[in-house]
């Protein structure tokens, strides 16, 4: 089983770690992080805040460029990383901490060209550490968990030039399941689940077919698209049930598979 | 074999990531890396730029707190390792960077006070993120150099509390060397080996007999006294032959290897 958390700020790494110590007796485990709003925090202080660039379609993305995927790899692999290793080495789980680049796990192609809009202009942006991912070093991460660890996987990847490039999470775990043939993905983020209402946390939509799952992805935006986007292409490698759950309650992965979240199956 | 090498500025990583390509094709390898002059400067850039203490004795060592442990983490187990590792991977290696902390790799105890002199007076530091490590996961390290990977170890390495705790890279390769069983160990810093006269490189001392370090140690200071200590207990626990050599050449492992620099046997 995959498990991916993000990296907001209401998200309590404490109780997610606790669980997955509870929840990794029983189950193998993988783990993947975000870490979205640290990097924004440590970006700042540095001076070089988190920059934006919007694509033809009007997405809305990060712009890494080559001082972006330093602050990446410090604060995701760097800090928070090993910020969730000694939490779950705390309770007794044995982490490995891992980014996408260690023994090409995540291997991808890195976009070399994007095409940002600007007051209404095309431009071309060159220096990107973007991509995706297309390629998983299953051999070493099975190796792992059948040795009794648990993989806490994080940004960067890898590009086939080996550059340190920024990817989707959502997105690598489809191409993860594919390769692990992984059947089950646990999904936590700042929400109960799938909301019909953006705003109303009380609209929980229960269940997802997956033959839905494309309806689904024209219907949500910003974050929410990435997700669906991302159990879209896990639902086609093969992923039976996708558990969409609430990140910030004391259970995360246990009240997923108890179905207080959204399931897509 | 173990090869450390510094973080100082004037290293060439390029040229450390090529030899250990070459070097690695007939031996297998386990790198352990600084990055003490990036996590300065980041630091700095953090605006909190790095703090020392005085012991007793007169040794400065670097205090380690709250912040400077992340840092640490940040710009060692982050920005550093996976900068060595891609460029590895650039050179054919199939790098697997890791902390200390990742599958308790560097395990040992955390020093919680420590006595700091500050104008005559001593004065008792808590809040202090140090150890020395005990004990290192050797099983974990065989497996992945036995599946042909080559380890990237760095700090922070991990208390038996699960903490992560800022260590001695030149001591942890002595507990490495025992319980890995490695003989030979190659000490890549910013000089030619050991000199006689510091401020001249030409006075290079080209051999020391084993039974030699212990009085070495008393004769130098600052950081060659550490890498003296690091390779006492180096040779106490069965090491045989350490070659202490430049970081700053072309090919500095196979220097080191052709005697270019000091060796201890």
């Amino acid at each position: 089983m995959i498990v991916k958390i993000g990296g907001g700020e209401t998200i309590d790494l404490d109780a997610f770690c606790k669980d997955v110590a509870e929840v990794s007796k029983n189950q193998k485990l993988i783990l993947v992080h975000g870490a979205s709003v640290k990097r924004d925090e440590v970006a700042e202080k540095l001076g070089i805040a988190t920059k934006y660039l919007t694509s033809p379609s009007g997405h809305i993305g990060v712009y890494t460029d080559n001082q972006a995927i330093e602050v990446l790899s410090m604060v995701y692999a760097g800090l928070v990383n090993k910020k969730i290793v000694t939490k779950l080495q705390s309770f007794g789980v044995n982490a490995v901490g891992l980014s996408g680049a260690d023994g090409r796990i995540w291997e991808g192609k890195r976009k070399k060209v994007l095409i940002s809009v600007e007051d209404g202009k095309k431009k071309l942006i060159r220096d990107t550490y973007t991509g995706k991912v297309e390629k998983v070093n299953a051999e070493l991460l099975n190796n792992l968990v059948s040795q009794g660890y648990v993989p806490v996987i994080t940004q960067p990847a890898i590009s086939y030039e080996s550059e340190l490039i920024n990817t989707d999470n959502d997105r690598n775990i489809a191409v993860m399941a594919r390769d692990l043939k992984v059947k089950k993905l646990v999904v936590l983020f700042e929400a109960p689940g799938l909301l019909k209402d953006v705003d109303d946390e009380s609209s929980l939509i229960k269940s997802i077919n997956k033959s839905e799952i494309e309806a689904v992805m024209q219907q949500v935006s910003g974050r929410m698209r990435k997700k669906a986007l991302g159990a879209k292409e896990a639902i086609e490698n093969g992923v039976e049930e996708i558990y969409w759950s609430d990140a910030r309650v004391e259970k995360p992965i246990t009240e997923a598979l108890n179905h207080k979240g959204t399931i897509i199956k």
